[in-house]
């Protein structure tokens, strides 16, 4: 791990790096010592570590919580290369949706391909990060909806240091087995008049998760419409189950 | 509006009252002085206007949110004295449930009779209770699921010093044009293995809702298994629209 840079502003210390070649950023208090929760961010499709939404709900968990958190660029996305593979995927599935074919299930199809590559750069960064004196081992959440969903799902399945989740904007189609194998708290999140993902398939990925606790905010709007409250509510639950 | 008795503990000022032979409960705080929000709490099936539930719900608004609340029994319950009509189609349901026939419907017809006579009760209790000085004209809320959803929709509907309410655990069968005529912001509790509404006609029930803001929360678990964290929710909900 190979921090590039670092900064500070109104109490958020901010340190770009790399890791593998992944790169990311890590934001921690100002003169945070000692362990703490630590929150993974994963970016929407298009978007990047420090998407304007990824940054501000990262500055949240510092300020408010305490907490750090932490966020890498997907393959493709951000300052990483294009992938020739993905371009080429990405580039027939547009040609199929063209031609009539669902759009869900090739978005699935296409983000379940990612996650066998973003599982383990995910899980890499919490080993690293975590070695750090001033995040430390403490317990982690994941914070991720729609290509963060997708991505996700896998991620929380696989990865024992998730305590609590926030996902939505997906659906069931490629991730149902991997949702049935979460059982920490889920807060997830769903667009009631979502173009992307058809309601039905968004409330399977709900019904699949096998967790004790979880809870399932619906409201009214198009994919990209999640209410500011909403945002709100992500951070108390991940307080109160990180905390 | 006659007041029968009046007590006092933790910061809570309870006074019992009728309001034409409804027999009703108002909570203020102590030594409250001026308008304030109002909150009316819908009590469920076989409950009364001081259920343990009711009660707990209604210190919270006035001790966190020094808001008023007011609660009153429905016909045949509490210390209202049973309707021959409402018993004879109670035993009628059962009895065809007992021969096949499916629960939801029924109870709905039977809520919107109810309702046709608790519309006009609860609106007048609205009226006396906001001639109190330490009460007084501000926004009202309402808090009522189960048969506190099937009698509230229509109040909401029908209600405009209604600002924000809270409804949930009830289907769109009797209701739903009701629901159609509702446009304050609404968070609606569902219950994802509810035995006693089908999933299908709570969701069909918040979808029929016209408000603009609109939350469903749902939860795993039975009609009465509501997480105690959805309660710290609508609490916020409402003193958010209403404080």
């Amino acid at each position: 791990m190979r921090f590039t840079s670092g900064t500070s502003s109104d109490g958020v210390r901010e340190q770009l790096f790399t890791l593998d070649g992944v790169p990311g950023v890590l934001w921690t208090p100002d003169a945070a010592a000692g362990p703490r929760p630590l929150v993974l961010l994963g970016h929407g499709g298009g978007q990047h570590k420090k998407a304007p939404d990824v940054l501000a709900r990262a500055r949240r968990f510092v300020t408010e919580c305490g907490f750090a958190a932490v966020a890498v660029d997907v393959p493709g996305h951000g300052d990483r290369p294009t992938v020739e593979e993905y371009d080429r995927i990405a580039t027939e599935n547009q040609a199929r949706v063209a031609a009539g074919e669902a759009l869900a299930p090739l978005i699935a199809g296409f983000q379940a391909m990612v996650a066998r590559q973003t599982v383990p750069e995910w899980r890499a960064v919490l080993d690293a990060v975590q070695q750090l004196p001033y995040v430390g081992a403490g317990p982690v959440g994941y914070w991720g909806v729609s290509l963060g969903c997708g991505l996700g799902v896998p991620f929380v399945a696989a990865e024992p240091r998730v305590r609590a989740a926030v996902l939505g904007l997906g659906g069931a189609a490629a991730s149902a087995g991997d949702a049935a194998r979460i059982t920490v708290p889920v807060e997830f999140l769903l667009q009631w008049d979502d173009e992307r993902v058809p309601r039905e398939q968004c409330l399977a990925l709900y019904d699949a998760l096998a967790s004790a606790e979880k809870t399932l905010h619906a409201n009214p709007g198009r994919h990209a419409d999640v209410p500011a409250f909403e945002l709100d509510s992500t951070v108390r639950f991940l307080a109160r189950h990180l905390g």
